[in-house]
This record gives C-alpha cells, structure tokens and sequence, in this order.
C-alpha cells in the first residue's frame, strides 16, 4: 500500500511552534485551558496564542490571525466555533501551518456534512494534514506537547513510555489515559482522531509503525473508512509491534450510538473481529481490557509456550488462577523433577509441592525467594503468575521489593496478582512504577498472559 | 429439609465470651494477633487468653486451660498445633463450651485425615458446633467479634452493613473482605470454613436464611460435601435473599488444586453450574464480579423490566456502554415521546434526543440534573446507567453530590460508570460511600444490572 502524502504527523507530535487559535482569557473556555496546559507543562518550543481581540492572553502577545506571525508556525490547534472554522484553516494555509488539529465539534456528527467537507478541501488545497474535527488531538509527554481541554488537575498525565493510544473518542481517549497514568506505565503518543475527516486511523497507524518511541498500540475505533486499507496497515504493523484494539459498535444498538458520535459507519461486528484477528490484534472485550493487555504487552518478554507456573500465599486464590489458566487456553506447568527435589528440600513441610504451588499464608519474602529461585531455573516452565495477598502477616513491602528485583533479572513474563485496599494498593503502586504488571484478578492476569502468547505466535508466523 | 441439630452458629457470631486458645505474647505469632484483635476492635464481652503456660498476655491474666475459666464459654478459638488440637477440644467439650472454631491447619488438607475424623468425633461427642479446622474463623461488625489472624493494618475492616460472606478459602476471604471495605459496601458476616469438618456450608446458609442482619449471601465455595442438602437450602435462600456465587475448582486442573488446598472434592463444573443457575444465584465469573454484583444487590431495588437509560458525557463511553448492555441480555430504552419533547426543549443543540443522551464533554451538574429529572419521569425507563467522567472541565464534586442526592430519590435501579485516578477517585470513594454503586467498565455495570433482573425474575417465579 502507498503512503498518502503530505500526511506526515511529524510537525503535529513534535512541533517547534504551536499556534492556539480561540486562545481566551476566560478560565473554563476550551482556548484558555489548552494554553495554559502548554505553559504549565513546560513546553520548550515557541508558542502563539490567536485571537481575534488581540492583546494579551496569559501573559502571553496574542496576535488577531496567524497570518501576523512572522515565524513559521509547525501546528496549529483551532479551538474555535465551528462557523468560522473554514476562515481560521484558510489563513493556516496560507500562513503555511504545517499541521492542523481541529478540536472544535459541530460537523458531520451532527449533520453538518457540507461544512466537513469544506474544512477537508481546504486542508487537502493547502497539503495541510488535519487531524479531527470533534476531537482531543495528541499528547506526547517527549515533546510535551498536549492539545487536550482537559485541566490538568482532573487527569493524571502517564509518564515517557512506550505505549501510543490512539481513540477515535475523546472521552475513551481521557479515561484511558488517566488510567495509564494510574497504572503507571509510559506514554509514547496519545492521538485522539475524532471525525476522521483528513487524517485518519489509517494514517496514523502507518505513522506509529515507523515510529521508533512507539513499542505498543492501542486503538480505539468506532469505524474504519478505508477498510481494506486499514486491513493492510494492521497486518504490517502487528509484525513490528503489539496492537491491541477495542470497537465501539460492536452490536447494532453500539453501532448506531457509534453513528451518531463520530459520524461512523460501524459495519458488522463479524467482519471487524475476522479482520482484527487476521491483523494478529488482541481484542479487549471491555475498557478494562485495553489496561490489562498494555501494561503485559508494555513490559513482558515474549513466552516460549504456554506453560504457567503459580506461586501463591493463598490457596483459593491459586485455585481460581488454575480456572483462570485454562479458561484463558494456557496450561498449569508441571514442576521438573529437579525442580521438585529442590523444593521438597527448601519449603516446609506445610508446603505441597505442586503447580500452583501454595506457600500458605504464614509465608514472606524469604520463602517467595527460594521458591522462585527454584522455579526461575526450570526449563518446563514458560511464564510465571505469583499471587501476592498482602493481607497476610508475613507479607510486606521487602516481598514487593524482592519481586520487582527477581523481575528484572527474569527472562520469563512474570506477573503479580495482589488486590486489596490502602495497605496493599500501596505496594501494588511501587511494583507498578518499577514495571512490574500487577492484576487484580485472576482472569485479567492469565488472559494477559495469553494474549502475549498469540501475539508471540502470530509474529513468528506459528498458526494458533 | 431438615436442619442438623446442635449446629446453631449464634454463640460463634455473637458469643458474650471468647477463650483464646493458644494466645501468645510473641508479635507476629497467630495467638499473638487474634489477642491484640480483639482488643483493638474494642470487643465489649468478657476475653480469656488460654496458654499452657499461663501467665499474663498482654495486659490479660492467662488461664492454663479453659477448664480452669469458671464462667460459661460462649466461642473457644482454637490455634494451636494440629496435634495439640484433640486435646483442647476435648477440654473446650469437658467445659461445656458453646462452640468452636479451629484456625488451626494441618488436617485433612495435607493427608492427615485421620487427625480431622478424631476432632470432628469430639466435636460430635459435645454437640459443639465447630468450624474449620484450617480456617480465618468468622468477624461480625456489629458484635465485634473477629477470629481472624491477620493484622488489623493490612486490611480495612468493612463498615456495618446487610451482606453476609461465606467463604471456603481463608485468602479468598480476607482478599473479598478489604475489597468490601474499599468499595464501601456493608458487611453483616464473615464465615470463613476451611475443611468444613463439622460445621460446612449448608449449616451456614440455613443460618444466614433466618438471620435477620443478612440481606445478601457470597459464596466462595470449592466442593459441597452434602449436595442435595446443599441444592434444597440454596433454592430456599435464594426465595429470600440475593445470592452471589464463585466456584474454584471449575476446570479440571482447578479442581485438583482444590483438592489440596482444602481437601474439596471439587465435582464436576457444569454439575455444579447447573445448581447455581436452578437456585437462582448470581455466577461470579471473576473475583471482581464477586464485588461488582455484590454492591449491586446491596443497594438496588429490583428492576421491574430490561430497558436501560444511559446518560453520558463522553460519546465514546457511551456507545461501549450500549454494546455492554445487549451483550449482558438487556436492551436500550427509547425514552417515551413526553420525554422526547421535555428533553428537546432543555438540552442545548450540541445534545442529539436519543438513548445515549450524550450530554457532550461541557456537560455540568445542571444538564445531568435537568436530563436525570425528565429520564427518572419516563416509564418507558427501568434501570439508569449514569456515566460520569471526571476528567472534563463541566464534572466536579457537585454532579457526584447531586447524583448521589437522585439516587436516594429514585425508585429505579442507578449505577454509574467512572474512572480514573486521584481526582476520579475521590468522587468515585464519595458516591460509594454513600450507597451508589460505581463501576470502572461498562461490562461491569451492564452484567451488574443484568444480574439484579435475573434475580428479580427468579423471586417472582418468571423463567427467564
């Protein structure tokens, strides 16, 4: 497939000059928290606020048009109503904006298709890539730039990472990452598409394939236009890098509340799965989903086979992972007999050795320890799930410590599962931050598991 | 069915006097911890700490045996080592104690079946209700009672409240209740069983059937000895109060875990999933649901039918939500044309009339407050989803206040969606504390509601 050109996103995620056109003195206004976002997340690069009125916003000169900044401008974010866009986008290509991002609404997902196209026509006279209408536009914590109206106080920003989500839907868009931030895994880029009326999904996914600071995708979509283009895209993309995908619409219903939100055409929930599954993409069935598979996908080697070994201080808790295991395709490991000598040797008597290998509720950091020393060295295991309650006396805050440590040193996924309030939520943030995936259930940690393994199939060209 | 004599569970939750067998002055020890329990939850009824070396155990004089305690024993627990236990139960019988539980492991859970069959002949000897061994024991808010060995720091205690958790992991157990207290649901009972001995879950349930404080029942179950038993009181339970079940042991490898962990023969799945679903209970698919369904049937009123509002302001959010809920068996209401036209005249242009009713991204309290007031009016509406994200400028502390301030005025079931870190948080704590229910997934809050029909449709004799 072709490039289209003049779709570079370059000076959009790493402008050198950013123009915000509608900027306001107003709190609460949509051009008055983008500008202040910029100033107060310290963006390095040159920044001109545009209005109308002039005079001075934020400290800042503020100039009537674009067309009076005599730099070059490499994008401007249009935060204005949507009658006066046209005008606004005609000035940016004549002033020769290199990029655009339309956050205003009230095109085509309220009917208005006659002025989305004008603003299409414009942009394509001027070669001009413009991302939106009706959308967030992008964030990337590298270059700092963030063109989201959201304040900052109210969502929590991820840090440099890895991962690039990209959502046809704003809202998704904000709560995911907020929730990335939470789960305290990095950002690449954050690219919210809107109408998709110039820069579409296809674009953007061929961008981020050529992306180095991306390692991971996330999308959320609600339809794809070019179907066979994004078909393309997808599969050459999921054999660089893990892309993980939610659809909204995928019922009728969902398909016609998908229409009226971003003017798309959903299409059948059958075609979309059969395409994302021949794409090699993992399918998150729910919100939930896209953090689990993420944070996996974000920080955990590819398994050699599926065999799961689990270490738990709970029996219950080991039981239902085994249930999750195998509900998830994966399979209990089965303990070498070297490694069964070894362990017989070093638990307590109280200690079954078996797969999940249950280290009862009195057991502490240097339990864990022996154990996953064993284990860490048997060839017949290929990924590892230890199940960490904190509730229990003997575990604390060295446990937490010693498995981010044996992590790092572990060439086999490994995940934790550890649920609970304050005390534990506090250990499960320190593992979190030093890259360590923790679920708070069984079944979202052993479907995470198996969703490495598919990807790491579907790259080596291995059938399922 | 008739229910077993002398398996009256009264003197266990609510004893007047508790002998601690095998207390301790050595931190970290499980006597040690019981101890300082009970006196730091502030346990108004008399405390006897039992050591063989009598002495004094933090602050309290310590009898050598319960035989020496001259006043009547309502509750004996019992932690000290497996062999040790005949002997003290035998002197818990000889001292006319009323019941028992026995934290103690040990027993048939690593093969030692021969040492259980003695303790539970004794217990038979004696007509004393015991419980375990290899258990957390029991805690009830309101009488303070709490066996459990786990530090009181570890895990918050959940506040007073109607539901009632019957679990036969300890880990499973102690993990469910810091959830309960995260989620801010309220607690009746704790009854954690281990090797169900003596006392096993059909005891249980007949006595949560008659309890008053109970309003709702979760299981956690890993085989039921006595089925027939087990189905009749189930069926019978469930005429009276909402019951959520999880099943460790459904797979093959699961239910070998099982076997180990509390020597459950786990049976097989669909034998087991066909009782749940003819007594009516809930099947908790994941641990979270456990939770997820739980605060459901702990503050909702039963729906009178499966046509479900949704009001957002986040598009996106909104479509996966629809999807969520014909994915769960329910389906979108069409808001009645009263509703239509009261709707059309107070919403701005930006709001297209249509369930989702997306209030858009500006949307403050006043615009939910005005859609809420004409939605909660429109009787073509049985179950409210309210999707709230934090994260947009117009979403504050006030729309959680008013939302929570509708909820208590709405005869309709009411869940919202919202997610997010710190500042979504806080809002998400505040609604839940104060009796909504919050979900961080549509799936969640759709399952949810469909799980409250389900059982609406049950008590009412409707197959479904």
């Amino acid at each position: 497939m072709a490039a289209r050109k003049n779709m570079d996103l370059r000076p959009m995620l790493k402008p050198k000059s950013v123009a915000i056109i509608g900027a306001s003195n107003t709190p609460g206004k949509v051009g008055h928290i983008i500008l202040n976002n910029y100033i107060e997340e310290g963006y390095q690069g040159r920044l001109y606020p545009i209005n109308k009125d002039g005079g001075t916003i934020l400290g800042l000169y503020a100039y009537k048009s674009v067309l009076d900044v005599r730099e070059k401008i490499d994008l401007a974010v249009i935060a204005v109503p949507a009658m006066v866009v046209p005008l606004v986008l005609e000035e940016c290509g004549k002033a020769r904006v290199k990029s655009v991002v339309v956050i205003s609404g009230g095109f085509a997902e309220v009917g208005n298709v006659e002025l989305q196209k004008k603003i299409v026509a414009i942009a394509q006279k001027y070669s001009m890539p413009m991302l939106g209408p009706n959308c967030l536009g992008v964030m990337d914590p590298r270059s700092r730039i963030d063109t989201m109206f959201l304040p900052t106080y109210k969502l929590s920003k991820p840090k440099v990472g890895g991962v690039s989500f990209v959502s046809q839907s704003g809202a998704v868009g904000s709560t995911v990452l907020d929730l990335i931030a939470k789960e305290g895994f990095g950002l690449s880029k954050f690219i919210s598409y809107g109408n998709a009326a110039h820069v579409d999904e296809v674009d953007i996914l061929e961008y981020l394939m050529n992306d180095d600071e991306t390692e991971v995708v996330i999308i959320y979509i609600e339809g794809a236009k070019r179907g066979r283009e994004f078909f393309e895209i997808g599969k050459k993309l999921s054999k660089k890098k893990p892309v993980i995908v939610i659809k909204g619409g995928m019922t009728e219903a969902g398909a016609a509340a998908a229409h009226s939100h971003t003017a798309s055409l959903a299409g059948s929930h059958e075609a979309y799965e059969a395409v994302f599954r021949q794409c090699g993409f993992a399918i998150a069935k729910d919100l939930d989903d896209l953090l689990y598979f993420g944070k996996a996908f974000a920080t955990e080697p590819a398994p050699k086979g599926n065999r799961v070994a689990v270490i738990t201080n709970g029996g219950g808790t080991g039981v239902l992972t085994t249930d999750a295991i195998y509900s998830a395709g994966l399979r209990m490991a089965e303990f070498g007999p070297q490694a069964q000598r070894a362990l017989r040797k070093i638990m307590p008597m109280t200690v079954n050795v078996r797969n999940p290998l249950d280290l009862v509720g009195d057991a502490d950091k240097k339990r864990y320890e022996d154990a996953l020393g064993v284990i860490a060295q048997d060839k017949n295991i290929d990924m590892l799930i230890v199940i960490a309650l904190f509730q229990t006396p003997g575990a604390d805050e060295s446990l937490a410590e010693r498995l981010v440590e044996f992590k790092s040193a572990s060439e086999k996924p490994m995940v934790v599962i550890s649920a609970g309030s304050q005390y534990t939520q506090e250990r499960v943030a320190f593992m979190e931050n030093a890259g360590l995936p923790v679920y708070d259930s069984p079944a979202a940690a052993a479907n995470s598991l198996a969703e490495l393994l598919k990807y790491a199939k579907y790259k080596s060209g291995i059938a399922d």
